[in-house]
């Protein structure tokens, strides 16, 4: 069996190792037009703020280590033309072009950041993160910039902020919606977090796009907002979200929806021998039922496996998903799963919301941190989302929150859950108890 | 309605708030013969390791915050008699004899620290753990103390012995079994513990119960074990084990099990009118289900909503108990739910097991620590057991593992489950599922 895979991020990667792990003999063929793979893009905000020292060390395999268990990774190689009538793939690289069969094909071509029609994003100085070059070209501009623009405040943006901020630069986040990570956090939680990044000395500019940047010897040198004013910015970050890369799905004849690739629970596309994973394609939202987007490098991991699966005649579905996220900036770690209260009621669902101010450890116990948690329930009391803000222990109780909804408990039923105390790591009623049994209290 | 509530530690205080909350009126008032109500045993150790400053601080509040909400409590005062048919409950304190009528008797009578039979208990330096008094003089004697032997190795002796090492005592952890925590860990796991344990200089004798303790003008100066050998002890912490009191239980003629009061899922006796929970009942095992014994903090908390809607005329069930816990010691946080794999096997269930070792963080982040975690399955892969142990991230895991087994979840299922990702607070893939997927592939 002959598969090719198109891309090298964290979709078509984890794909080649696991079909290997269930296939001794496919012949496997990664082919991506970057020059690392195997690296994690979420590790660019922490290399850049000094936290990981170098780029190289997030860089966890090269093309030879993959050549060790026989997969093949063609490096600076794009894929220019894709027949799946014919089961073919033509790529270009320094060799020239050429075209190779397939018997199965993996599109695994991941997205592109959006670039916000403005006036100047082509000076120097204006940079987006998707990869490492990008980081690698940022770290150096950073080198002689005094202040930055970063827009786009959702979840990489407010990393990559930061990371600007620890080097020492004047830095602003600039948002065009009225608070910061819409897409996961409701107001009230945003406003927190916003309100951490403000005293961490981040300029934050909340509901006003950039509308023009204005540069000096093809360099970016200021950025004007919707409401006329304007900050210096000796460069500028784009953030502002993915937009998945589609051009070969189309070629191959793929059905688009209307963000992404359509697949199946297996990752099997309307194309016969054509799956797709990743940041391309469209996920189910187990909540509501209907597709939705999940650009995370677990979602990729995650649906690897089941691809690997079908590939290599083995049963499993890929489960809907509730976009479980987690991140840390400077003390704050912050998390959120399932919908906002806002997005449910855009959705028709009327939501039932209570926020609690808990600790993470024992009222008397040293270091004890406020947690504020959010609950969001329909109105049968059934949990649809958690949001968590605290300095310690976010992460994993966000992971307790998804489990919850995914087995679609309800807050009632998860404030007789047992959960483990001691005076160092918890309260003896669980922060998400006291925050389930409140909201609770809404449904008598 | 009147209701007298004997025992003021966490089982009593917390029913007798909760049944305030529900019931305006109910006339409560709280028996009992400690002198402080309302603190935190759990937190006893780390007051005398020092983390805490004082036991006044673990004090959450007096008798006198208790009668601003209108109950009654009665420090410093031994129930000595209950009649359930007459309804009556006799006390005795600085006053004098009083006898109380009740309509509702609730028996949060907990436990008295197991005292194994051995020659020189009653030497002075010789000490039991239960309450801020106990506490309180073990601090003291610590004051003028070079060496201690803490005999058990459970939850709180592991706490205190560790306490007292901080302290700057030579200390000794005795363990008659031939590991440590055998109730909750595997040998495997305590073997993790004990490791770290004698890397901080505590001395670990395991599988030798003390024989004798040798005194000198009547203060203990030695302890004496099985095998002949011979430490110096200038004081004794008997960390046995606690035995459920019983006393006015039987008097009131309630039905006892094996181990304790026999409850229903009300937290009903088999008296009329009396109920009982926390330390002195017997709870359900949800994996074995059969009677079991949770003495646990955690447990007596959430018992005592249960039995404050009951009385209240309110429905609630409690759930049967996997006794998840969780603590920490110095630098190491580890934590258990469900059964062991050799609890398992005693109770007949074949166990599938796999121990993963994990890290905390992305491996290229720093300051990622390892994480040990062991999977225990029954033979359909159904996950019946979890324990854990790492320098941080330990107990938000067990409860994502305690709902995850009380959801009746198999290996394989749980291994399909979201979790979050961010590079500084976990790994792509989290621990638990690593652990699950691999336990996973016993079953192929
Ligand atoms: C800065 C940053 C931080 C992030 N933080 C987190 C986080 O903390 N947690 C989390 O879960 N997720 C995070 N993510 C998201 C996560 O990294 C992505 O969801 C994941 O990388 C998607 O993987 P993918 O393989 O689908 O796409 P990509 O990683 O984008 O890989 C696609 C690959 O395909 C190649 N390609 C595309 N078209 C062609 C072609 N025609 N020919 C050849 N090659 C082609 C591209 O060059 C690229 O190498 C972060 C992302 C970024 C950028
Ligand atoms: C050192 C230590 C550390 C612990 N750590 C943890 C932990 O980290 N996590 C956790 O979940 N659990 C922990 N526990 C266990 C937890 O503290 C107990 O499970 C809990 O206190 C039980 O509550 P209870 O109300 O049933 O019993 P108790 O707290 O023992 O209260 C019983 C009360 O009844 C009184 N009483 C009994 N008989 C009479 C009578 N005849 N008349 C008047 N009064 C009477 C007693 O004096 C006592 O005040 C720890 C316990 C100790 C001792």
């Amino acid at each position: 069996m002959k598969v090719v895979i198109v891309g090298g991020g964290a979709g078509g990667m984890s794909t080649a190792s696991n079909i290997r792990r269930l296939d001794k003999d496919a012949e496997i063929t990664v082919i991506t037009r970057d020059e690392n793979v195997a690296y994690s893009p979420c590790a660019i905000p922490y290399v850049l703020s000094g936290k990981i020292s170098s780029f190289d060390d997030i860089i966890m395999k090269t093309p030879e280590d993959y050549k060790e268990v026989n997969i093949d990774v063609l490096i600076k190689s794009e894929v220019t033309a894709v027949d799946s009538s014919k089961k073919t793939v033509t790529y270009e690289n320094a060799d020239g072009e050429k075209t190779i069969d397939y018997d199965k094909l993996v599109l695994a071509t991941g997205g592109n950041p959006f670039v916000p029609p403005m006036e100047g994003v082509d000076l120097e100085g204006v940079f987006q993160i998707r990869n490492i070059e990008d980081g690698r070209k940022v770290q150096q501009w950073a080198k002689t910039s005094k202040s930055a623009v970063v827009t786009g405040a959702g979840l990489i943006g407010i990393e990559i902020v930061f990371a600007l901020k620890e080097l020492g630069l004047n830095v602003t986040l600039s948002e065009m919606m009225p608070q910061i990570v819409p897409r996961s956090l409701d107001s009230d939680m945003a406003d927190i977090l916003t309100g951490y990044l403000k005293m961490e000395n981040i300029h934050v500019m909340l509901g006003e796009p950039i509308t023009k940047l204005e540069g000096e010897d093809g360099k970016v040198k200021k950025a004007y907002f919707g409401d006329g004013s304007c900050i210096d910015a000796d460069m500028v970050i784009l953030a502002t979200g993915v937009r998945p890369e589609l051009e070969l799905a189309k070629m191959a004849g793929c059905d688009i929806g209307r963000w992404a690739i359509l697949v199946n629970e297996k990752m099997e596309t309307s194309v016969e021998d054509v799956y797709a994973l990743g940041d391309c394609v469209e996920s189910q939202d187990l909540i509501l039922q209907a597709n939705t987007i999940s650009h995370l490098g677990t979602t990729a991991v995650r649906e690897s496996k089941t691809l690997a699966r079908t590939i290599t005649g083995k049963k499993s579905n890929f489960n809907p998903v509730l976009n479980a996220m987690v991140s840390k900036v400077g003390k704050l770690e912050f998390g959120a799963v399932g919908l906002t209260s806002s997005f449910a009621q855009q959705n028709n669902i009327k939501p039932i919301v209570e926020k609690v101010e808990a600790l993470t450890r024992a009222r008397y116990y040293p270091n004890a941190k406020p947690m504020d948690i959010k609950i969001i329930c329909d109105c049968n009391g059934r949990i649809i989302g958690c949001q968590i803000i605290a300095e310690e222990r976010v992460a994993e109780r966000i992971d307790t929150m998804t489990l919850a909804i995914t087995q679609g408990l309800s807050c009632f039923e998860l404030s007789n859950v047992e959960f483990a105390y001691a005076p160092p790591v918890s309260m003896v009623t669980d922060p998400l108890v006291l925050a389930v049994e409140e909201v609770s209290k809404k449904f008598n």
